[in-house]
Order: structure tokens, then sequence, then C-alpha cells
């Protein structure tokens, strides 16, 4: 059900096909981020038409509000949020750990006060496959331990063991044969950690491969560096998906590294405060120099806001903080992202990812 | 180029057709109000799809915002907003009156304080005018000197006599032939100065003539008595326009006593909190009672929010500040108003108008 096919290498580099219950994902693809259950500012049909074949969602924070039972009483996450392709659940471990000030990791699990209401949550594997398992989405997250940057070796260890125990109860766990788990490798940025991640996980068994634990400050070299040793170890047969990345240049550079998903708030965060992503460099439309400007966010684009406003309008919107503003730079950017996407898928197809990636980078880089 | 054509009348209702040069409306017609170039929250695509035939923006805010200049200079209000319909412009008169705290009128304008920047402005009827020349809008309406209620007889004919000089300035200072300048009649609710200020600006002559001044607090009884006697006073061959009305109860008794134009800010202001009009009167969305309901806003509702999503997951987004909520409710009640109008100018067509109006007047009040 969740076959996932090669269609062609170049280098490193791959372009593949994940089947799922919703369809067909060409790889590699980007997934924009609706946390709760709605892509910031746009309705399923300005997702789909910005050219996105999957989306992500936040199991931790459904599960808070509306609660999983609700959605799965409403018909399941697709039905609830209105969108019928392809879906994929973040587990919410990356969230506890980053965003919950108090959290108490045992064995069992983790124990952790909710940023919503202040009440202690028991955060179990179990209950995080339980959870998705009630969301419904194609393709769900373990509960894994994730460690900031920088972590001692020690730490990182811990960490990355108690990760792999977890994701081996997420799988005894997981009821559902219609949707995947994947495993989330962790290691932090040390070598043997990593590839000793990817050995157990592998052995454990999984139909998909995540990288977590990358984009939590190590920088883009050290993250390049990570990625560089594992990727490899992971199977040629299985989805690798790197969470939480990144910029567009990011997204270039771990493509050529073999990675076929990515997920990121960038687009839609960045969209909101005015910030624009274009094939020759970022546009922040708040800047004085599109007050007359009557071209578009960028000329090259076919998306629904280069097609009918100016910078002028847009830049009007956001100064009078009319709500379209931000929608219409979302709007642009993720589909900025998904033609990146298309034009790397594109390249590799036509073995030619290598000149395309450093043409990309070259304009990117213009302004 | 405005030709205002009667289709069809039962009793003093009407339903008709007014040409513009962005295409024919046909009347009666509800105005989405889009005070800063945006109907808030919609793209132009949502307007059109929710059955908008026509806008209104402000040219008052406009001006202040990005200046009627820009505007120009971007090609006019029709290319900026991307709106390729019909729009017509307030004067900002109303806004000027009701809004800003130091107003000072004297018989060459109002000196007010800008509620952006606290700066003085003289608004008078010709600079009134070449704002809205310069923003385009297919028809654009004149200065006038709005009060409140209640008000004294004096008062309110003082303001009154002054409103149909300015509108003959106006008239004497209007320079485009592809915009048509309406008049606005004032007179607060004094039969005699209702009836002579449509004496006065019919003399004058405009293609088609507001009703200004109520809405205003006079409550519902004194409005219909109001309209009933100022509506006969009017030519019955031009459009008119009762600014700024209302509840849906308060269109199909305005329908009713001949009015042809309408604009007012509850379809999206209401909508925005969690406020949406149905043919069986009002759903509050964050009422605990739709957490659990699996039924759209109204069932017999063909808009893009009910034939797609839940009551319960409209209350989710409200619940989590997600902007997709208030969008989803706009979208309904925009479109349900204009429904509203469909159906009414159907039932004056076929001469069962008041049945029509008794009818969905109980399914209103059923709840």
């Amino acid at each position: 059900m969740f076959e996932f096919r090669l269609t062609a290498t170049d280098g490193r580099a791959r372009a593949g096909e994940l089947a799922t219950p919703h369809g067909v994902v060409e790889t590699p693809v980007f997934m924009p981020v609706g946390t709760q259950a709605t892509v910031k500012t746009l309705t399923p049909r300005d997702v789909r038409e910005a050219g996105t074949q999957m989306l992500l969602a936040n199991a931790y924070h459904l599960a808070l509000r509306p609660g999983e039972q609700l959605v799965k009483q409403m018909g399941g996450l697709h039905r609830f949020m209105a969108w019928d392709g392809p879906i994929l659940t973040d587990s919410g471990g990356y969230q506890i750990f980053s965003l919950e000030g108090l959290t108490k990791v045992r064995e069992e699990g983790v124990r952790f006060q909710s940023h919503f209401d202040g009440s202690w949550i028991d955060m179990t594997p179990e209950r995080a496959v339980q959870i998705q398992n009630d969301l419904g989405a194609d393709v769900i997250m373990p509960l894994d331990e994730c460690v900031g940057f920088p972590c001692e070796h020690e730490a990182a260890r811990i960490a990355m063991e108690r990760s792999v125990r977890w994701a081996a109860r997420c799988k005894a766990a997981h009821a559902r044969e219609d949707q995947a788990l994947f495993a989330i490798v962790q290691g932090a940025t040390y070598r043997d950690l990593r590839e000793a991640c990817c050995r157990e996980m592998v052995e454990i068994g999984f139909p998909g491969y995540a990288i977590g634990g990358l984009s939590v400050g190590e920088g883009h070299d050290l993250m390049k560096e990570a990625l560089a040793y594992t990727a490899p170890c992971l199977p040629e047969d299985r989805p690798r998906y790197l969470m939480g990345v990144g910029m567009p240049e990011d997204l270039l550079e771990c493509i050529g590294l073999g990675v076929d998903m990515f997920d990121c708030v960038l687009p839609t965060r960045n969209g909101r405060t005015g910030w624009a992503f274009t094939w020759t460099g970022k546009v922040k439309i708040r800047n004085q120099e599109h007050r007359e400007a009557a071209r578009p966010v960028d000329e090259r684009c076919g998306c629904y806001t280069c097609r009918n406003f100016s910078r002028a309008y847009i830049r009007h919107l956001f100064a009078v903080d009319e709500i379209l503003g931000p929608k219409l730079l979302t709007i642009h950017n993720v589909f900025f992202y998904n033609e990146l996407m298309q034009k790397s898928r594109e390249a590799i197809r036509g073995g030619r990812f290598g000149a395309f990636k450093t043409e990309a980078l070259r304009g990117m880089r213009e302004q």
C-alpha cells in the first residue's frame, strides 16, 4: 500500500513515487505545515492550487484541541480539514522537547506541562501512535527524544538509544495497515551515533526513514555533513524524510544528498511576515522600494498571487494590516517551494540536477 | 453608460438592471464592503464565487493609505485590487462624522483630525470627487454632512441643506463620464426634510439616489417609516441605494419599500466574529452545541464553506485562532446575502415577493 519506487537517480539525488491510500506522491516532495489542521491563511483549494501534493499536521496540537477522538468521530483528519490528498502527522516529540518548559523523560515516556493550559500530560510511544491512528494520516511518526545543539556525546547516545526502543514500541502498538509508520533517526551531529541508529532502525524495519534532530542550530555546514554520512546508511528502496528543513538553498543541497521528503514552516511563516521567496532571492514586501512597483512578486511565477497582484498592492495590504497580504504571500511561497521540487524532479530525471542546482543557487543569491 | 432599467415591479418592490462600464448589475443588489481595497479575508475570486456582482470601497481610507495617486498610477482601483466587476466608492463623509473625534464643519468643507496619524485634513466636496475620479470606481458618492440620532429638526435641516449645496458642487467638479455620481438624501427622521431633500436633489439631477443617515441608531421601525415616505419621492427610473443597511430582515423590508442597492459590513464583520447568517437564523459557531456537529453551517447552502466543512471544524478553527475560520464564515455570509438578493429578484419577477418575504422572515426567526 505504501510502495516506494525510484524512477531516476542523478548522483545521490533521487526521483521517485510514494504510493499512499490518498494518491501517489512524486518525490522529492515538500510538505507545507498545517499544524492545527489548516495551512495558515489558506483554504484546501489554495493549498492544492499552489501545487501541494501532501501536507503535514501535528498530532500533539490536535490531541490537545480539538482532541483526536473528535477528529475520528468527524471521519478522520482528511475529511475534517477537507484535504483529500496524503497527510503526514508528526508525533509532537519535537514540540514537546522544544516548546515545553518542564519535561521529565523516563523509559516509559515523557511527562510535560501543556503549553495550552499548564496541565501535566504523559506522552508515551503507545499514546503517540494511538492518537495518530485515530487522526488517520497516511504517514505517521513515532515518539522520539530530541536533543538540542550542542549536545554531549553521552547525552546524545542515551537519547538516540531510547528513541530506538520507543520506535520499536511504536511499531508494536501501530494498529492500522492503511497508515505507514516511519522511523526517526537521531544521534545529533555524531557520525557513530547516526550510523548506529540507522542500523538499529533498519533492523526493526520501517516503510520509511526520517532524519530528525537537524536544523536545530548546528548550521548549514554541519547539517550537510551529518546528512552526507547518514543518508547512505538508509535503504535505497525506502523514502528518506528530512524533518523541519529548510531554506530553498538547504533543500537543493539536501536533495543532492539523497533526501526525498521535506517539511518546514518557512514558506508559510515567512509569507505571513512579508517575506517572499523567489528564483532571484527574497523579496521583503514591506520595503519602501516596492511602494510603486506595478510588477508582481516574481515575474517568472505562475501562482495566483503573481498572476493577479502587484507588489504595490500587496505592500498596501501589509501596511494596513489586511490578512489578504499574508495570504497572498503564503500562496506564492508554497507555490515556489512546490515548483522548486518539481524542477528538481525534472532535473534529476534529465540527469542534470547538478547544473540545475548551481544555476538556481546563483539566481537566489543574485539580489 | 449607466442606464438603469426596471425589469419587473411587485407592489413597491423593484427588479432591474444597472449598466456600468464593468458590467451589468442585477438589482436588488448587495455590495460587500472592501474598505481598504480588499473584502477582509477574501481573495477577489472568493468574492466573485460568493455571488458578488459589485463591491464597495472607501475613498477616505484609500486617500490616506496608499493614497489615490498611487492607485491611479497602478491603473485604478479595479486593476489595483484585481476586481474586474463594478465598484462603488463611498466618499468618506460618514466615516469623518462618525469615526473622527474633532470635526469642524464650514460651508467650504469639513476639517477633521485623521484617525491614522492625527494630522488635520480639509475635506471639501471638490476634493472628495477628485479622490474618487482618481480611484476610478464605477459609482462615486458626494461629500455630505451626516447627523446622528437623535437630532433636532433645526440641526438636521442645516446639515441637509448643506448636503444639497455640496452635492451640487460635487456634480460641478465631477470630471469623468465613465463614473456615475449619485446624490445622497439626508434629513434624519423628519418627513418634511427628507421630502425637501429629494425634491432639491432631483432638481439638480443625478443618475442615482442614495438614502443616507439611516441605520444610525433610530431603530428598525423608524428606519422603515423614513424609507416609506422617502423612496416615493425619488424618480422611478433611477436606482435607489440605501447606505449601510443592514440585517437580512431589514434588507427584505427595504426591498419591499423599493430599494435597489445595499451595502453593509454585517456579513463580513459578523463572519469574522463567528456569527453566520442562515435561512433558519443565526449560527454562533463558537457555541458548545456545535462541537461535534458534522453538518455544515447551513444544509441548504451551496457556498464553498457549506459544501466542504463541518460546523465542528469551523468551531475548531475559531477555538485555536486560525484565520481560516473567519474566512470560511465570511465566504458563507457573503454568499448568503447575495443569495437573499437573488431570491428576492426572482420573487419580484414572479410577482410573489410578499409571500417570499413572509416565508423568509419566518425561517430566520425559527431557531
